[in-house]
């Protein structure tokens, strides 16, 4: 066959490509930055890789990282607001580890490249797509960049939010000790947002991703718009005062002397707008395109679901692809049928999470986590298996259920 | 919990309440007809169950006719029309089996109920449907009888006939000499429908039942028509003289002294409106109810997909119930996900089948079969797979890229 065009070379598309060379399918992958320019530019996240996907990438031969020191067991838990924090851990069945993108992709696409993936650098705007897709059998794309999204509409019944829910900024620290046993520590400040404090290792070594997640009106919305550029003393000391503040379970092993970002371009701010989109579109010329990853599904990153769930949609869209190579409508309402259960979880399950005020039944299983560790264990190894996260606390009806069914309720 | 309530007695009712006492699940089966009304009543259908259907049954414990006596092991194709007709075989991987539902529903409820599972005998309407919800966990529709489907609005997009595509005459015979070796003998007179010879058990012992396909219009529509009751000679008379004329490859074996039906309720004359209905409903007291076999998806009998559909729908139901006890709309959509590609694809397929006149597609692989036995034994075997043949058979393109990949365009 003439091949896979893939536009994007971030987790949805490597993982992709390398699972079809493995296959020997011939795959090209577009990106407007080269292997040099994907690693040494601004941070791109602080993703973590969740078991279900370390296996992934196991079976794709691109482990890299799979010594001890890269893995982290579980999540521990802060959450305020109430008359005592609730204050637990949870442990997954296997570990999970972050490492920086800057490192991460360029090692796949070194991997793609070595097992015969053409790495084609260029721009690509939808209007180029039609071209494309004369040149492959189908076209892949795995960007949420530029226009590319909007290629597929937005679905609004999976789209809650018309605006995003937290205003992120995130950045790589030394001088934070790591938690014990070594994990991600989850703080909530109620009404005000989140902090997600995770070990990653990055150019720097083993450092720490400080994640905060706030709502907009709250008292850590700033920290989305402070500069570390015009003034890098205040901004190291804006985060420290409002870790202390409102997140003393990372404050408490920070050493305030020896805390700073790792570099200039390891910070990054913005916000998310949570959307789900069509599983594909059919073009002008009657050819059919998929959207995978960014494209496809985009989530706030409170609870680091997005690159999990897109290198999932990729293995998934990738098996379809050897298993039944016409790319027509059959081929894509398959591929939105095997997929749908886990990426709509995903979306839904992130929404729950960053809605305000939380919703009574979700507050129910985190107080039942606190008392239960099995729970708080299942709570946290569903973080490799959003479906059946989703199955626990889909409505309050099915949380009622989960804690009776352990005599919780 | 109180349990899953059952409406329906046949296959995908049994299949599902034996899969779930196999889990410990309460089942209570609903039924119009009691064990012994089931089993000495006018001939049920001519179905086979195939290989997929068959590793079903042996892990419910109920293949109970697994001696080789009782099966086949592929088809043998006769093709009128053109100048010389294509005669060709096929071959399974594994025997089909075809059993008198007289004989075989009756033994799996005695399984059934030997497990502990309910059986109740009472005549249920859709107008019943919301009290059983108030007794039941969930109640599944597995009968298509009456107005039960009634409740599962008819998908347009997925039913592309309004009427019935052939008159259907189904025997039970004796003097028919088995096939060698022993298959089903799919005869098609092009223009007028097609004879399914199929080797079948029944209380006569080894029989052979004709299932004449009849377009409407055609030369054979008029055996749908004709009373053995009335006339058991003449009716028999007939059924040869067609036989002879359009079926030949049949004709051959059949000693004309010996042939005669085995019974005056072994006959059954009608016709089927192919339909596709809506998975689930939502019931006026929130509940939901779940369709499954002909409440959900009906299909024309002439490539004996029905049943083996129903206990293929009837599994992944199971599994489903098993896992995500929740029976809200996630659980219902869940089921849809899961099961849709091989319960349209049977549907797709037979649709397919039927059409009059049949598609050039159809025809350019039948021509494939008759010179190249893998493909002949591909689409053979693929009666266990109706989502695989429908990959290979959707549209010209399919077929072409199929015959292609094997050298045969």
């Amino acid at each position: 066959m003439a091949g896979i065009g893939i536009v994007g070379a971030g987790v949805a598309g490597l993982h992709l490509g390398l699972l079809l060379r493995q296959h020997e399918v011939p795959v090209t992958i577009y990106s407007d930055r080269t292997a040099r320019q994907l690693g040494s530019g601004r941070m791109l996240n602080s993703v973590a890789h969740h078991h279900a996907t370390i296996e992934r990438e196991r079976a794709l031969g691109v482990d890299h990282w799979e010594a001890e020191e890269y893995h982290y067991f579980g999540h521990h838990h802060y959450l305020g607001g109430g008359p005592q924090p609730l204050v637990f851990p949870g442990f997954f069945t296997a570990p999970s580890r972050a490492i920086d993108y800057r490192l991460y992709l360029p090692a796949l696409l070194e991997d793609f490249v070595s097992r015969g993936g053409e790495f084609d650098v260029r721009p690509v705007q939808a209007a180029d797509v039609v071209t494309l897709s004369e040149r492959h059998d189908l076209v892949v794309i795995a960007s949420g960049r530029g226009d590319m999204s909007a290629m597929f509409p937005r679905r609004a019944d999976k789209s809650p939010y018309d605006a995003p829910q937290r205003k992120l900024c995130v950045g790589l620290y030394e001088g934070v000790a790591p938690s014990d046993p070594r994990g991600v520590t989850m703080s909530v400040a109620a009404g005000h947002g989140e902090l997600l404090e995770i070990p990653i290792y990055s150019s720097a070594g083993h450092v720490t991703a400080l994640l905060f997640e706030n709502v907009p009106g709250g008292d850590l919305e700033m920290l989305a718009e402070i500069s570390y550029e015009d003034d890098p003393a205040g901004f190291e000391k804006t985060i420290l005062d409002k870790t202390r503040q409102y997140h003393p379970a990372t404050f408490a092993r920070i050493d305030p002397a020896a805390f700073h970002l790792t570099g200039p371009l390891d910070v990054l701010q913005g916000a998310v707008l949570p959307s789900v989109r069509e599983d594909y579109t059919r073009l002008p010329n009657g050819r059919y395109v998929v959207a995978v990853g960014d494209a496809h599904v985009v989530v706030d990153p409170v609870i680091g679901q997005g690159a999990n769930c897109a290198s999932y949609s990729a293995w998934e869209l990738g098996h379809a692809i050897v298993e039944d190579p016409n790319f027509d409508e059959r081929f894509c309402r398959k591929v939105a049928d095997r997929r749908r259960n886990r990426v709509y979880a995903t979306a839904d399950w992130t929404n729950l999470m960053i809605r305000t005020p939380p919703p009574p039944h979700l507050l129910r299983m985190f107080g039942a986590m606190a008392q239960n560790q099995a729970v708080a264990d299942e709570f946290t190894e569903n973080f490799s298996y959003p479906d059946r996260q989703w199955d626990n606390l889909a409505t309050p009806e099915r949380v009622q259920h989960y804690l009776t069914a352990r005599g919780l309720s």
